[in-house]
């Protein structure tokens, strides 16, 4: 049987615009993966009438409805109210959702007050979702061939219980199990991959190809639905396999969190250290590489050469090299990647300048103008990038800050070096 | 008379999770501050019967609808199509923005497909709001009671076509003119702030007083509504004098960006550089400092000193002082900052050491345990700060390099350094 959902989140601060609603995104990303198809988003705030009418409306045109928000005591618990009396459910006091509460505030060494206990009063008959990550418990309940499944809003809180909660409850609504495996790459555009994959992706029911474009990365979401995990995981083997040889070096990894990442492990694989000089990313190389934790295993560090003089004094770029081609150039590049490679005693040394924006520089050098460094014992490379002046300044020191993490990446892998 | 706002976003991928519905969050606060209830968000798919089900629903419940979104020719125009059906509206060509749609793809340098021809049909009698970010036109039109606005869904277009195009038509919707004006706060935390000010923002109607928390900042937003611009300027100076009056020193602009502009501000305006030694911000204080254009005329650089060696080598921390007090110390951080000065020969210097996590370090300091410092001419001040193990290692970072931000804001500033 093929579901239908409605996701109703529930917040005056979604309506007043004080946060966006990444609960819904989250869920949609986790459903479709589930081969569920959400066909609604609905948002009311703490409002009980209009709340009201968004269940009858979710109750007619979907047979599951997903809820997020209004489960706390600041909102005298709306969501389980409304949803509750819309199903001619009562709400009755669970004493375990209560002594996980108390036991909650205990732990994080807060008071608990008395109008915390209303979140353990949950409708009668209900699969009680335990909350390990705050203190309104989640709850689902199947009535009137409809499934209502009811998470907490914070997204700390949502994204754990949706994992480790609601979709298990989901996939026992479905017979088999769903496995995924997520392909990473860098070097190539969404259309570019998508124009590749359409005719697949479009013949593929199972498994299936879904593409994303991240911050000038893409993601390729290969899904296999089975009896088994075993089952599911040799329907996904020849896709990956097929995507992995489609699209060779361009593919970084497969379920990676990230290039930095990549580039980590790599060092820490082989034991090198790896230091960054950065001029347009002004820091962003050495900020994605200590945003993984345990980067220091690997990482030294990095020089911020935001002006020629640092260039020349802590790095030691010739002033020759910049009188002669300018600080956006490809032999700079190269001799601040040997400059901190030098300063700072690294096996592997990386490097950025360019034109990040909104004028060009006084070279004339347009927005967009890049250059990126390695430096390693086997000598420097540079690759000189035109990211084209439409984009805006942090996504170009976004891209620039991956390409020259791309390029340790295919020095660690034995690649070349690419385009 | 008081205005019901629906949100109709009509959008498959945002159905599938690949992306947050932002706009709905922009165009909550944008409308908020117009003083207009939003009181629905509703997301479709590029689905013609559901998003004709969903136009019938926000004709019913509100008299102010704005779409965003299947406007492109991909999606054949999906919600021009279906909003002028529901109102009995015939589509026809507008011949000025088709010219503006060539005119466009010439500026871009990419050839038009004819398709995109379809864009310049619009509901006959409507207003229509130009793109100057994009290909397709936006447009409004009122019929039955209802005004209806369509935008386009991508978010770089969404914004600057509400700020310039839908808002001037919904304030000549309403009589008298809205001013706001946004005070920036550093040091306080959201809870604290609104507990301060609860009382009084519940007793204002104009202006009206609206805290939003971001990111470890805090903001409040004064709104006033009045005939002339001149009245609501009137109306807004004695609140925002009284909320200076009120957090005092915690205030670090008024109508400002960020924290780093202000901090590059005073630095310009003085003639004084700044570098910065970073270890548990890894580069983020750069990186933020260079996200304002125009930094390098005061922003020198920094050294990212992300082990030991680092900062004996590069910034001359005595090792003396590394092994006495350890790397996550008072001492450190005022070694940094004062290392960081020398080598770069910078006014003003600021560093940043801790423990970001998720591990304690091998001293057995706590994840959150930080320091930062500032070392200018007149010596060296150092920020001890406990912030807590439970926030993520991205919001710790983050915290941090605002901390040492606003040790160098204070200095600027000539106020003391706070707590």
């Amino acid at each position: 049987m093929s579901h239908t959902v409605e996701i109703l989140s529930v917040g005056t601060e979604l309506l007043l615009g004080n946060i966006a609603n990444t609960d819904a995104q989250m869920l949609s990303q986790g459903l479709s993966e589930l081969g569920l198809n959400v066909y609604w988003h609905t948002v009311v705030g703490d409002n009980p009438q209009r709340a009201r009418d968004a269940v009858a409306l979710a109750k007619e045109r979907a047979d599951i409805i997903i809820t997020t928000g209004g489960l706390g005591p600041t909102c005298d618990d709306l969501t389980k109210n409304v949803l509750a009396e819309a199903f001619g459910k009562q709400l009755v006091f669970d004493q375990g959702s209560a002594e996980r509460i108390r036991a909650y505030f205990q732990r994080i060494g807060r008071t608990m007050t008395d109008n915390n206990l209303q979140q353990a009063m949950l409708p009668q008959g209900c699969v009680i979702l335990e909350n390990d990550w705050g203190t309104a418990p989640g709850c689902a309940f199947e009535a009137e061939g409809v499934h209502v499944i009811m998470l907490p809003g914070p997204p700390s809180e949502c994204r754990p219980m949706f994992q480790y909660r609601a979709r298990p409850y989901l996939l026992s609504l479905s017979e088999g199990v769903i496995a995924s495996h997520t392909i990473k790459l860098f070097g190539i555009g969404e259309s570019t991959m998508e124009a590749q994959l359409r005719e697949q992706m479009n013949a593929m029911t199972n498994p299936t190809l879904a593409p994303y474009a991240k911050e000038g990365e893409c993601e390729l979401r290969v899904t296999a639905k089975a009896a088994t995990d075993e089952e599911a995981q040799a329907l996904l083997k020849p896709t990956v396999e097929q995507v992995k040889a489609l699209f060779g070096s361009k593919v970084y990894g497969v379920d990676v969190p990230s290039l930095e990442y990549v580039v980590l492990e790599g060092l820490k694989a082989k034991g090198l250290t790896l230091g960054a000089a950065e001029s347009c990313t002004g820091g962003l190389i050495a900020k994605r590489l200590t945003d993984v934790p345990g980067a220091s295993q690997a990482f030294r560090g990095g020089i911020v050469s935001y002006t020629n003089q640092v260039k020349t004094s802590a790095l030691g770029v010739p002033q020759e090299v910049l009188d002669q081609y300018g600080a956006v150039s490809a032999e700079t590049a190269a001799a601040m990647a040997e400059g901190v490679r030098r300063a700072l005693g690294c096996d592997i040394a990386l490097s950025s300048t360019g034109v990040a924006g909104p004028d060009r520089d006084d070279r004339g050098n347009e927005v967009g103008t890049m250059f990126v460094a390695i430096a390693t014992q086997e000598g420097t490379h540079v690759r000189a990038l035109k990211l084209g002046n439409r984009p805006m300044r942090e996504r170009l020191r976004t891209q620039t800050a991956s390409h020259a993490l791309d390029l340790a990446r295919r020095y660690l892998s034995g690649l070349d070096f690419g385009a």
